[in-house]
């Protein structure tokens, strides 16, 4: 058995010390917080403290605090011999800085109090040694049967490419509820079209599933759709992305 | 049992076809079409004519056929007495000339070959006179549990609306896939990911689902992303949707 120990309390910390603890051939030994409160969830399955002179020795530090906090947190397990992984999309590895850093990038969004299903979430490590990758590679494949080798470089790009397929997809529905909103229609009549744009996926790239106006280059109802749209920044996102994707289908047109 | 006859062959055409054919008490008795090989596939289970002077009488006539053909195509019915009823989500009913038109818009993104299970598909009706669209009501019930009565003006803005949820969305997976194979990543990766981000929708609303540096208003890793961007496109994109998602959220920042 791999053992690990928990550094953060928060959302991510929560979703991925689940996971540890279904999974079966690793434990969390140790969970470390600087609250006591938020601790407190975790003291039932794993022993917990606030002071870094405790933290014991462990196979793996996991480190899930917000980015701009790992720097300075990854201090505190410096003079370990375990490896010692953030848990970042968009921070090199080797912000920390030790010979052992490394990085378990779970690419996934967490919801607080929503559970999710780890088995299939994707899991990118990075290692600085070949035996710690090894390592982490079977640490993660306990949790997950998507691990994928990546390098800062490279994830620095997926999380791009995860912000445009998340983040910014959700703004479209919110925007789209918006215009429900204004007939006074309930954005319920939109999720099984939402729910069927994403299941598409399953059977085809999203350049063959692309359909609508801009795809047609039907510049009528892209008309009519421009004057229907009061908001300014509506109209702007609306032109840009018809462009973007006329762009891509052009040699079609 | 209401009797119909459907008049175009293409892909929504085939698709209300099915529907049609598997609901109980609706019947398709003709479909028309001008071509003979695309009438083909239709004429296992109802008569078929390509002769507008051979179109029997219905209950409903529902024209499934472009948007800018509407108008013309419906004048070959105009003498009958059923319900005319157009398929569209952008164009207004008034296009039929006739005091019999409806409107029977079925919300929902099709591809061609690819079934889908029609009795949760959202189906917008509208007609003239109440009589038609108490009638129009119980055909489209037959059919989906989802029938909304819904005006001209309303569905001119869902049909925007959806554009927003499902081409644009659509198409920011189309852009993530891009930045993907960049960096010789597997699209695959950002798929559960992407499932979740609708699955999230059956308990959250899009602005308490939204994530990411915009929501955050985290300066620094947007900046780093938008450093990491290439293509001008993609950038003026991540700004664009960015500076939205800030706007949205600004109360809590």
């Amino acid at each position: 058995m791999l053992t690990s120990v928990l550094i953060g309390t928060g959302n991510v910390a929560s979703h991925l010390f689940d996971a540890f603890m279904d999974a079966d051939n690793i434990g969390v030994q140790q969970v470390f917080g600087r609250n006591t409160m938020a601790l407190e969830k975790f003291s039932k399955h794993a022993l917990t403290t606030t002071k870094s002179s405790e933290i014991i020795d462990a196979d793996v530090y996991i480190i899930a605090v917000s980015d701009d906090a790992i720097e300075e947190v990854s201090k505190i397990v410096l003079n370990k011999e375990g490896i010692i992984a953030h848990t970042s999309g968009s921070v090199p590895m080797n912000v920390i800085q030790h010979s052992n850093s490394g990085v378990f990038y779970p690419l996934q969004t967490f919801t607080k109090g929503k559970k999710v299903d780890f088995s299939k979430i994707p899991i990118c490590i990075e290692a600085r040694h070949d035996n710690h990758l090894e390592k982490l590679k079977t640490f993660a494949q306990n949790v997950s049967t998507a691990v994928y080798e990546i390098s800062s470089e490279q994830r620095e790009k997926l999380h791009i490419a995860a912000v445009f397929a998340n983040n910014f997809s959700n703004h479209l529905f919110k925007l789209a509820e918006e215009l429900c909103q204004s007939e006074d229609l309930p954005f319920e009549i939109l999720k099984p079209l939402i729910y069927e744009t994403t299941h598409k996926l399953k059977h085809l790239s999203p350049k063959a599933a692309q359909t609508g106006p801009a795809r047609r280059n039907d510049i009528q109802t892209m008309q009519k759709h421009l004057d229907g749209l009061e908001n300014p920044v509506h109209k702007k996102i609306y032109q840009l992305l018809s462009e973007s994707i006329k762009s891509n289908h052009e040699e079609e047109l």
